[in-house]
Formats: structure tokens, C-alpha cells, sequence
């Protein structure tokens, strides 16, 4: 499959590198093509990897993944609107305030989120929030915390949801593991969860960590 | 133990009931002395149960639970004030907003807790965020759950989290799965990640679930 990375920091080299690894063909986005970053990893990725700015990103990949810092999401999604129409687009960003240092504070509220602003902003795109709940390592290799930890999608769309059900299996998440919470707008519940995840991580002093769900019959 | 629980609703009722069952000595507190409410269970809990007005549970119990609805607990703690100093108040409220209709909206956000506004509001009282990240029947029997789920704690005072440890232990909350989050600050991570638990709520059908921790070692 071709598959467009919008980002090229921490999130999208993780996500970049494994979707290549698994057989996938994959263009990197950024802001504007020639993004040194971008190059660097798609040299060392290897013939699969390719970069671009958003918009060929987006034109190139029958699916994407929106792995940008979520203060430039909205924009990076705008400026690749017509290459994403129709598509199904994975949002795995949060948006984190570090102006009072770290640890950052969760933007998101529970009035409104990120992915809901990204499906504002294109409405023929099929938005799926998911990922965003766990750390870039775990997101693309959840065997690396043992046991049964769950993961999430949100999204308006069922078909698209059913693929990116797909797509988490490639990484490693069986599909009894994913937790569909409804319609985008449900991904407020994820994106304000990062406040706990933030604070689990002072807490345990790690990043490798993940919630279960626990329930009686 | 003499212990003030604060509010006559589902969840003042639940702790109330399961720590007269205990042992302890419970007096319920309303805005207003002969509420109703605290009166009929105050009668069908038994000799060890009665009822007063807020700052007759405060100075009655020589701990406190805030069990009030989140967006009358600062003035419930306001108007008890005096019998709260130097105690530890227990707080398991959210503040929802119901005002477009079910699931309500999460008030808290990441900038500020309710936790924090009572200890604000009762400088004096030494108060740890708990059991806010469960339903009212799971808070006082974890076991209705099976499996290693786990509950927080956040507060300032670290002997008056080892009081809210050992009350959680008679509850039924085994020591390993307290996880302490720090500071009362961290309160906004449990306060905001209800609005997860309203999703997963919706998703599940259910309010009989809680999540657990997974770590890599």
C-alpha cells in the first residue's frame, strides 16, 4: 500500500519506518519539500521511503497518517485538503503547551479536539483518531509492554475505522485490543487522556506503559 | 473512625453506607440541616450513621469525604471550612455539565482541577484527589471488577495520601494498585480523564469497567 506521513519528528519517523518495514511504500510530508529531515529519512529507509511537502504526501499515499506537532495539523491537513479528499486519514497527534515548560499542558477539552478540528477542515477526508494515547515506540510495537493493553479509534466513518483496524493489526494490535469509541467527536476522551498519560509518565518516570480495560460481564 | 461525608446522592450514599458497614461512625452533611435525603438514610444505615449540615460533618469527622456534585463542592467546603482545618479531606467529585443533555461535558481542563480549587478554598484542610475515575459501586468494592485494576491519588501531603492509601485498603484496594500521582495539581489528569470514562461508558454499554496499568519493566 502507499501511504502518506505528514511530520517528520519522533511520531512520523516511527511510523514511517515500520509501515516501510512491514512492505509498505511511504512519502513523508513536511511543510515544505526538500525538508532536511524528511530527506535524511528516506535515504536511510531505504527505496520504499520517499518526502515531499503535504499536498504530494497526501497525493501519493492511498491512506495517511497525521503524525504533525497538533498545533500545525490543522494547517498541514488545509494545504494537502485536495490530495486527502476521499482518503482515509489517521490522526495521531495531541497538542501540548511547553510554554510553561514540561511536562506540557493538554489544549484539547472535552468542547473540542483536534481530530474533529482536522474533519472540520476536510470534510471529504475520512478523519480516524487513534494512537495518540501511547508513545511512538509502543504506537508501532505494542508487544513491547506485555499484556493486554487496548488502544482506541474514533471516527465518523465505520469503513474507515474497520481499516485502520487493519492497519493497528500490521503493528501488533490484535483487534480485540482496539476499543472503538464512536464518532470523532469521542476522540476528546483520547486527546484530554494525555493529562493522565503525562502524569503517569512523572509518576512512573517512563514512557513504556499502557492502559487496560478491566469490566465484569 | 468518625468520618463527614459531604453530599446525599449516589455517591455520598455508597461511601457513606460502606463505611458504616466498616465500623466507622458517619455523619452526612447537606447545604442544610434536615435535608431529607440524609435524614432517610441516616435512619435506614443505622446507629452509627446521622446527618448535619456541612460543617457539622466537618467538625464531626476526624477525616472527610467530598462526595458533593463538582460545581457545589468549593461552597460545601467554603461553609465547613473551620471543622475541616487540619484534616484530610477526601475528594471523589467531577464537575459535569449537563446542560446539552447526556454524556454531560467534562468542566475540568488541564489548566485547573476541582481538586485544586477546594484546596484553595480550604488552605488549611489537607486534601487528596481519589476514587473520581470510577462509578460509585466500584469506588467501595473494586472486586466487583475482576482483574488488577488500578485507582489514584493526588495531594500535597504525603501522610494524608498514606490515610487515603489505608482507607482505600478497607475499601477493598490493595496497596499495589494505588498509583500516586504527586502533587494535587496532578488531579487534572484523573478529573479530565473522565471524559474517557463517559466514552468508554457509551462504548461499553456499561459503567461496571476500569482501566489498569501495563508496563514494561
Amino acid at each position: 500500500m502507499k501511504v502518506g506521513v505528514f511530520g517528520t519528528g519522533m511520531v512520523g519517523t516511527a511510523i514511517g519506518t515500520r509501515l516501510v518495514e512491514l512492505g509498505h511504500e511511504v512519502r513523508m510530508g513536511s511543510r515544505q519539500a526538500g525538508n532536511e529531515k524528511a530527506e535524511q529519512w528516506a535515504e536511510s529507509a531505504g527505496d520504499r521511503a520517499s518526502s515531499g511537502d503535504f499536498a504530494d504526501a497526501a497525493s501519493f499515499g492511498e491512506i495517511a497518517f497525521n503524525c504533525t506537532a497538533g498545533e500545525g495539523s490543522v494547517d498541514a491537513v488545509t494545504s494537502a485538503r485536495d490530495g486527502l479528499a476521499g482518503k482515509v486519514l489517521l490522526d495521531v497527534a495531541n497538542t501540548l503547551d511547553f510554554s510553561d515548560g514540561a511536562p506540557p499542558a493538554i489544549v484539547a477539552t472535552d468542547r473540542d479536539s483536534l481530530a474533529e478540528q482536522i474533519q472540520r477542515a476536510a470534510p471529504e477526508t475520512r478523519v480516524v483518531k487513534t494512537l495518540n494515547t501511547v508513545s511512538n515506540d509502543v504506537m508501532v510495537d505494542p508487544a513491547r509492554i506485555p499484556g493486554d493493553h487496548v488502544i482506541f479509534v474514533s471516527g465518523d466513518d465505520q469503513a474507515a475505522k474497520r481499516q485502520a483496524v487493519e492497519l493497528l493489526g500490521e503493528f501488533g494490535w490484535p483487534e480485540d485490543r482496539v476499543i472503538d469509541l464512536g464518532d470523532i467527536s469521542t476522540a476528546r476522551g483520547t486527546e484530554t487522556y494525555v493529562g493522565l498519560w503525562l502524569r503517569l509518565m512523572g509518576a512512573l518516570d517512563s514512557t513504556q506503559f499502557n492502559i487496560g480495560l478491566f469490566r465484569s460481564d
